[in-house]
């Protein structure tokens, strides 16, 4: 499991990658007061792919923090159906590592051309949709080549949290930003925790990744990331969907993900698991080393104890990085570069 | 393929069923003016499973027609995190067939409690929903006894599609409601033309259902049908979102959906039909006899020509019904009591 890979060796830089976008939160502050980027109404996240799950994080984190309501646009509609909602009062906030999605750029200038206040959450300052924007937040993460995202994803989750404490209450000090980060390391350090569950992923006839709350966009990202390393069918799913149908193509030879953190939503993935293990379903749970009731359920690779839940997506997410890696080199396949994907891709 | 079955029965009032809603516009109307239920800012979306699905044909169509902007509310934000968004000028719509799936009833209370006016979108008017509602539209389905929901899904695209027009701008005429339903009975009255798309699904290893704009909801929904009725992971994509990383998992052995109607995201479906088919997965085409460019496409089963796009979901989530029905049937399972599942979903 020692082989290189660019995908691994981006993976490590996350801890630097992270810790730089939280020292940067009063100077995205200023930005953001200085071009007026300030919700009043609402706000409007835009994403494809990798970043689409961020834009889930959003949907949680930013309404909780500002106490606004947010909102995911659907493309199409402005790219295609040609939708002008009032967005006076609005910040739109796009994410894209490249900045040149076309469909993400239309659709910003799209939504500004209504009246909201533009963000560019972006790995590339000088990129089409940083052109298109008020203020660009600089992912500043350098070059990702492998083709799964992973240090820009999780610097986009990061960005999200800065943003949601300018603009909003803040849910957590910066020593819990720093252990998080600790557990970031800590969980790159370890990767061999991983290996039984991506073993259990590639055995398995069909696999699941579960979630909710803060949780549900780990798992989104950690179904797109097995997806994208191995070609397999992985889907996310957030528990209380689940339960209300796909669950009746939980049996043997299912294999689900269940993830978890310390917070609210716990309760109902650890129940889940509970569920589908019972309807014969192989289950890893991963979970902070602190979470209750995990004493009873199917192991998994932990993440460390003492984070609060909007941050413990970070080490979670990592956790899932490992398994799509790790469950490629099993099979075989290069993880950097999967077959039939690009990098930017030119959806419009 | 001709045995009795409740679902098949619930499927052939839909006629009856979509015909008495369109109707009853200047009642609904009449009643959210009472009530106050006129959005000023913008409108909240709320609801889990079948209904899920129509809130994403609601997330398109009320944007479209209002011009204020529509959001997704998920429930575990309310339920679990004690979210409470400033709400003043919104309207909040709920769907649940049975109104009383306690977490959509809660997330009803919860937004209410944050300015909004309360729709509740129900075929049960004296439930708990309806009664933490302003106004209440009644799906009028009678009783639906089968697991997978039909009509009261298709009910409640039409409530939305009625929602709309009293809202926003009308987007077609009443001749084009009735064209509709007429396709809808067409659809029903041709159910053998299903079949080998239900044949299709059955032999696949895995299956996609693919749309966007606003056969998006159709793909999800065809999609959660099959999993109802036959337990089979399938999935439901947008196109746009599909290219970005799970087309990794399209070959040989994929069975593709592709949902397309006459509208300016038919040409996104017909490319991504084709991709698919070139990397080597089998497609049926579900869309209108008079979609430019099928000719070259797959085979699948046709609806019929001349209507507009937002009521040409209709008759297209009729098709994938028949599906997900012969799918079953095919496989010697029950389509009205799948394995698993409960007609009321407890999730809080």
């Amino acid at each position: 499991m020692s082989a290189a890979s660019l995908l691994r060796a981006e993976m490590a830089e996350q801890p630097r990658v992270l810790g730089a976008i939280f020292t940067r939160r009063a100077e995205v502050a200023d930005s953001l007061r200085r071009a007026g980027a300030v919700p009043r109404v609402g706000v409007m996240l835009v994403a494809r792919g990798s970043s689409d799950n961020a834009d889930v994080y959003g949907r949680y984190l930013l309404e909780l923090a500002t106490g606004l309501p947010a909102a995911i646009a659907p493309p199409s509609l402005y790219t295609r159906y040609d939708s002008q909602p009032l967005l006076d009062g609005w910040v739109a906030v796009a994410l894209s590592q490249s900045g040149e999605t076309p469909e993400i750029v239309a659709t910003l200038r799209a939504l500004r051309g209504c009246g909201a206040r533009a963000v560019a959450v972006t790995n590339a300052v000088s990129s089409s949709l940083a052109r298109e924007s008020d203020v660009v937040v600089d992912l500043a993460c350098g070059p990702e080549r492998a083709v799964p995202a992973t240090k820009t994803l999780t610097a986009s989750l990061a960005a999200i949290a800065v943003l949601s404490g300018v603009w909003g209450r803040t849910l957590w000090t910066s020593d819990d930003e720093a252990r998080a980060i600790g557990a970031v390391e800590a969980v790159l350090a370890d990767e061999e925790a991983a290996l039984p569950a991506a073993e259990a992923v590639l055995a398995a006839a069909n696999v699941t990744y579960l979630g909710r709350g803060f949780t549900y966009p780990v798992a989104l990202e950690g179904a797109l990331k097995l997806r994208e390393t191995t070609g397999r069918a992985a889907e996310g799913r957030s528990v209380a969907d689940y339960l209300h149908g796909p669950v009746a193509s939980a049996r043997t030879g299912t294999h689900v993900v269940a993830c978890a953190a310390v917070g609210p939503a716990a309760r109902d993935v650890l129940a889940a698991a509970a569920d589908v293990a019972a309807r014969g379903a192989s289950v890893s749970l991963v979970a902070p080393a602190d979470l209750p009731g995990t004493s009873t359920q199917a192991p998994g690779p932990a993440v460390p104890p003492g984070l609060v839940e909007p941050l413990a997506v970070l080490p979670l997410t990592v956790r899932l990085q490992q398994i799509a890696l790790l469950a490629a080199l099993q099979a075989g396949l290069d993880p950097d570069a999967p077959f039939g994907l690009e990098k930017v891709t030119l959806t419009t």
